[in-house]
């Protein structure tokens, strides 16, 4: 027998893994939850047939929307976290300095998930640095403050997360920043979703006075060239020195690199410029 | 009907794209091409079922191989693309104030379908610059010489292309190469082929002084995330200055960046460095 799990990455283009097992599916009260081995790509966890992370790759998607912003930075001690229920970014906030991390889930479910069967992504979710809020984010940044840098872990913009990708939100979080503080989101890919890119880009563009872009390879999402956008309050990113501040060890992410992140491909760059509207 | 294209990028993980017409196929004397119009990437070229460009991002391969080589030569003038019968990389580097380019394309077929359902790919090909051998590589960089820049734009390391993967193919094109020459290749992806990628790298460094990696991300290749290994001779391309150099009209490639894209991920420098051996 064949087992394949495939994506729908877009109603024309599909990723398919060939399974060695189905370890484990559920419907929560927000969504299809799945957890298969693959013979390629290790472990992988879906969120409605789409795929959040494998055991292969997730490091790299993990350290970029972690290291870069914390470096920026320089200095953040109170992290806020609005989705990330895996904990893979809690596991690299982890590796600085922080005091506290608020990590908001809105689907307990996949934090159980996580702990279950991904034991080295959901590592750090224990810490007692970190606490777990399960609630919907979008509500809880119009309450909390005092956060030093905000990541937006999210699914994509179709379902619970719809309302995580609008210049709203992206003002609520800025009043939730300290007046130094950063805000860092996945924002998909300009391959095959360049009108959302430059939509994100506008948005966040309109609240903050810094609004840079980078990107990552991640091989198992859509497109593969994946952005981050990055909201800053005082902080200059293209300014910030970074070579004094402590190593941090990672496997995709490399400190030199830091402002050479922000120095997007031409045509990335026409599309979120004015050129681009 | 739904019409479907699916490459097998390992045996066990898959990527399918929905077909609006099969335009052309052919078994050619070396290998099946075919040329699919599909939804979201625009038209693709296959060879043996495996994808060689679309035209949606075919840019991005073709500007890596070809800029970072040639501007780290800085003023090549003679140059030698082994494969590459789609003439994107030729298009490259007729970019550049090169006199003359030599094009090695063991399937004259492989031409003719470009020239036919690519014409924005093959466009340089007609250029009286250019000159066009039907011949084996491996056997061609034995008896021809005088080459500034090799680039070696070659399918994957099974059937016809097998022998551009060896150090001896390399001595042959260090022979072919002038004092300052310079030799590049596409090496594979490091996430899903890493003895290959590792296996590449040693064989290119027992032969060239300076060995460097870069790397890209391909949304179409397995992976994503794809090598390009880099022999010099003589020219030290970390060291190499490259912002006097004539501005080239890019839509990935940044002259930028040239210096940075050396900087490999941490888990791909562990992977070529003897840690990784």
């Amino acid at each position: 027998m064949e087992l394949w799990f495939s994506e729908y990455q877009t109603k024309n283009v599909k990723l398919s893994f060939r399974i060695k097992e189905v370890l484990y599916t559920k419907q929560s009260s927000y969504q299809k939850i799945a957890v298969y081995e693959t013979e390629d790509f290790g472990r992988i966890l879906t969120l409605d047939d789409t795929i959040m992370l494998t055991t292969k790759d997730e490091y790299i998607y993990h350290e970029m929307i972690s290291h870069v912003p914390m470096l920026t930075h320089g200095d953040a001690s109170r992290v806020l976290v609005i989705g990330g229920g895996d904990g893979g970014t809690v596991r690299e906030l982890l590796k600085h300095p922080v005091k506290e991390i608020h990590l908001v889930e809105i689907d307990k479910e996949v934090i159980e998930t996580s702990k279950k069967y991904f034991p080295t992504i959901s590592c750090g979710l224990s810490d007692p640095r970190v606490k777990i809020y399960f609630e919907d984010g979008i509500e809880f940044v119009k309450k909390n403050t005092g956060y030093d840098v905000v990541i937006v872990d999210s699914t994509d913009p179709i379902g619970p997360a719809v309302g995580l990708f609008s210049a709203e939100f992206y003002k609520n979080v800025f009043e939730a920043l300290n007046e130094d503080g950063i805000l860092v989101a996945q924002t998909e890919s300009p391959i095959l979703f360049d009108n959302l890119v430059k939509k994100i880009y506008k948005d966040m563009s309109s609240v903050f006075p810094y609004t840079n872009m980078y990107s990552a390879v991640i091989p198992t999402y859509p497109g593969a060239l994946w952005t981050f956008t990055m909201g800053s309050k005082t902080i200059n990113p293209l300014l910030k020195e970074v070579s004094s501040l402590p190593h941090i060890d990672t496997k995709f992410y490399r400190r030199e690199l830091q402002k050479s992140y922000f120095i997007l491909p031409p045509f990335v760059s026409n599309l979120i410029s004015d050129r681009g509207v």
